[in-house]
């Protein structure tokens, strides 16, 4: 009977359909939620889990493997004694509750594509990481730069992922000492979105911030976020030399730190939920307030990356009950901080896009949307607890980002939304197809999945019987093909490709 | 490294351990709710809505197709004219707030296993009216009495799933005269879990009733639920004579009644999200207010059963952002009315088990367990837009429905779950894995999946690669012969089937 419906419209009324489709699918640089985030304790419970994280960071400290940082502690009243460094009287949590913005723009190439990152905003970016890439034609297999390169394609090309990302997967084929520079090359030259630096070392920290002064043309960041950087723990209570003092040439250059405790809960951390919050937030604490001692102000987002071991294998497992309800905690101790937070994902421990990755990444990426993280790492793409990143489950997620910024929207209580016309004029019994609200409305009222197969059971087995991995695999191909790019100003590529090469030139051949 | 943990333990703590395991895996009858509820919608949204409903209702008013209904209605203070009831003053309303129970216990043969139906608590019950089954050996077919049975005595070994459920397939090997006596059957003799009753017609009812009688070995059923029944609306804004027939019988045996709108937004209702929720409580609204005319106090439960339409083919989409929504605010909506709330479950439109049903069903059934529906239905097997149920797609969903028994439980803030013991005493860079709060909690600290494979790569590929829909065949194979069932005393059973042999011997055989 639906299928009757366009042969009823007129020309003139196609053309206004068409158009409100087109505007329905525009694109928006970042999500911002209507609907209030959902939550899981109580004040008085954020409050137990805040107060035993100042205990913890006063009592037993944090480990700091790297003696300028010992320094910077010191100098700002932490007591240090060795290489732990204590906190009394909360006042890692003074540093960031007095000092770290809110939130913060990160300005993209193409500034239509800039980001807010905080409330009631939401980000998302790719996959992050993987050695491995996967795809239903050769299996699994080491990336590549070549694979680094559509992943950034891609995501440029996506609708509904706002951001690059970094480390979209490792391109393994470049030494380890030089990739760094590929990877934030092809974030700049092949699209135009928000991206992240390296942060394996300081000095490499320092040629992302050196890439981006060329590509943004000026001689300092400061004043402009345009990078982020994803700076880890290394959980249980250490922050080790190449990642604090990353996050401290990103700090001086007034560019994003996603401060991120990496908790297995059970191995480096306790095995209960409040506990591993607990110690998420010390973790987090400590590493935002070296930010804000470096650089009062800079922008910084607590991270939470932490989930369960699977008592079989001692595994990680993705998408089950409790690393949701820690996520939500830790958005709450997030927002009750005054942070942008990020967590979340399309996560989970499938080595395929079947079943299972699906439940594992919608499980996880539901907690990530009700309890409104700000900046979503791994929206797409992620397998194998993340360590490969796939083609066709990168195009599966994407779908779900989709219907996450219709979601966000929440309900429309405009006269129009609440339809009251419609219904006061439809006689019971009567199909509402046919109804001038259901027309006007049609063709924008309801998301439209990029890679559900709603056909009939026929239609689908006479088109192969395939399954959603199977048409995401014609997806990708064909978007890789239809990439055309943003464009580059010639000079600044030539700079940006004079930098690579002298720097590339200064170092050792070795892959180390 | 958490492969060594086994080895570590002395006996005693291994039994001890073992014991922990075990209560953790005890079944619970049904779930109690620490969590609030999620909300999309303010109190004065769902105002907003509740007075359309109260305009609807009293200004087009519902059409009732059955000459006693249009009479109790009447008798209530509702206007008829012709076929056409309407309530003036929020009429319907006031029947439903003044007499319905906000909650109420379904018992179930076994008393253990009775349900409370209504907050704070959840109730997971199986697929409901697909006429065909799907196997990964079999493909595609049209289900038999065997294979009802064979979903009874599936539901009834999972630890996941509360209740038995009604229609769990058709079972088209039997007519459509008789089928309902071999299905109420089939859960009673195959299971002691709480089941539904059938609604196609009164006197199936009736039947229903009647053998629920002599199950409970009892000459009335007043005072004591044992049944529900799923009566739909003919959306919109229509109640036909078979359900509301089906209503009074189980109306007059104070058994309850799931009332639930079926509707496609844009087809049997508006296009809009508050639209569609405003028509799904006004015919609701009339469907619970005639139990409550029949039978003050009865059992009633508000139902909405809620999709979008694709574009593309106008078949029903599943696990889309708007549905989902549409769930958030008729959950509001029945809280604000005080009576308990069905919805939901492991909705797909897929063909497969694979990732599109995954990720489709696990966006209905986030919404689902963050609304805090309180009676599920189809919580497992559902695929193609409940035309078929899968023996794989079950044993995915019900491991789904253990996550959120996990899930709803919350936070533990006791001393143990904020295990600061563990923390103070554990040094920074040192695992948690052998420290004796791990050691305690370990074994019960996670949600352990019956269907995820967490194994290494490698490990995987050996076993043979398979996907998630492929180790569940050989999950339901394994419990379906090792079945042994609850038992029923003979002489009740013989009861049973002569009073079923008595009815099909006064029915013609035809098919109709």
């Amino acid at each position: 009977m639906t299928s009757e419906m366009p042969r009823r419209r007129s020309g003139g009324r196609e053309a206004r359909i068409a158009l409100r489709a087109a505007a329905h699918l525009e694109r928006v640089p970042f999500l911002t939620r209507t609907l209030a985030p959902a939550t899981v304790l109580s004040e008085e419970g954020l409050a137990i889990i805040e107060a035993n994280a100042d205990r913890l960071l006063a009592e037993v400290g944090v480990a700091v493997r790297d003696a300028a940082a010992l320094e910077t502690f010191r100098a700002a009243g932490a007591e240090v004694d060795g290489d732990r460094v204590r906190f009394p009287d909360g006042l890692a949590r003074r540093l960031v509750m007095e000092n770290a913005p809110r939130t913060f723009v990160q300005h993209a190439r193409n500034p239509e594509r800039s980001v807010t990152i905080g409330d009631p905003h939401m980000v998302f970016a790719p996959n992050y990481g993987s050695p491995f890439v996967r795809d239903l034609d050769g299996g699994r297999r080491y990336g590549t730069i070549e694979d680094f390169r559509n992943f950034v394609k891609l995501t440029w090309q996506s609708p509904w992922l706002h951001h690059s990302g970094g480390t979209v997967c490792e391109p393994v084929d470049i030494p380890v000492n030089k990739r760094h520079l590929d990877m934030v090359y092809s974030h700049i030259r092949y699209s135009d979105k928000p991206f992240m630096g390296s942060v394996t070392a300081p000095e490499r920290a320092q040629d992302s911030v050196e890439l981006a002064k060329i590509a943004f043309g000026t001689d300092s960041l400061v004043g402009k976020t345009v990078m982020l950087s994803l700076v880890n723990a290394n959980s249980p209570m250490v922050w080790d030399a190449a990642m604090i003092g990353a996050a401290r040439v990103y700090a001086e250059n007034d560019q994003g730190v996603l401060v991120t405790p990496f908790i297995l809960s059970g191995a480096m951390g306790p095995v209960t939920i409040a506990g591993s919050c607990t110690q998420s937030l010390a973790e987090a604490l400590a590493g935002m307030a070296f930010v804000q001692c470096i650089r009062p102000g800079a922008p910084v987002v607590l991270g939470s990356f932490a989930s369960s071991l699977s008592m079989q294998t001692g595994a990680p497992t993705f998408g089950t009950p409790e690393p949701s309800l820690l996520l939500y905690v830790m958005a709450q101790l997030a927002r009750r901080l005054g942070v942008p937070f990020r967590s979340g994902g399309n996560l989970c421990a499938s080595k395929v896009a079947d079943a299972q990755a699906a439940y594992e990444s919608a499980n996880t990426f539901s907690a990530t949307v009700m309890a409104g993280v700000n900046f979503v790492l791994h929206s797409a793409g992620w397998l194998e607890g993340g360590l490969a990143i796939g083609y066709e489950k990168f195009i599966l997620d994407e779908d779900q980002c989709g219907m996450a910024a219709t979601f966000v929207k929440g309900v429309d209580l405009s006269p129009n939304g609440l339809a009251m016309d419609a219904l006061l004029t439809n006689e019971p019994g009567t199909h509402f197809m046919g109804n001038a609200h259901t027309l006007q409305n049609f063709e924008t009222a309801f998301y439209r999945s990029t890679t559900a197969n709603n056909d009939s059971f026929e239609q689908w087995q006479e088109q192969g019987s395939l399954t959603a991995e199977q048409r995401a695999n014609a997806v990708w191909k064909k978007r890789l093909a239809e990439y055309d790019g943003p464009g580059i100003d010639p000079g600044v590529d030539e700079a940006l490709l004079d930098y690579i090469a002298r720097r590339k030139a200064s170092f050792p051949d070795s892959d180390a």
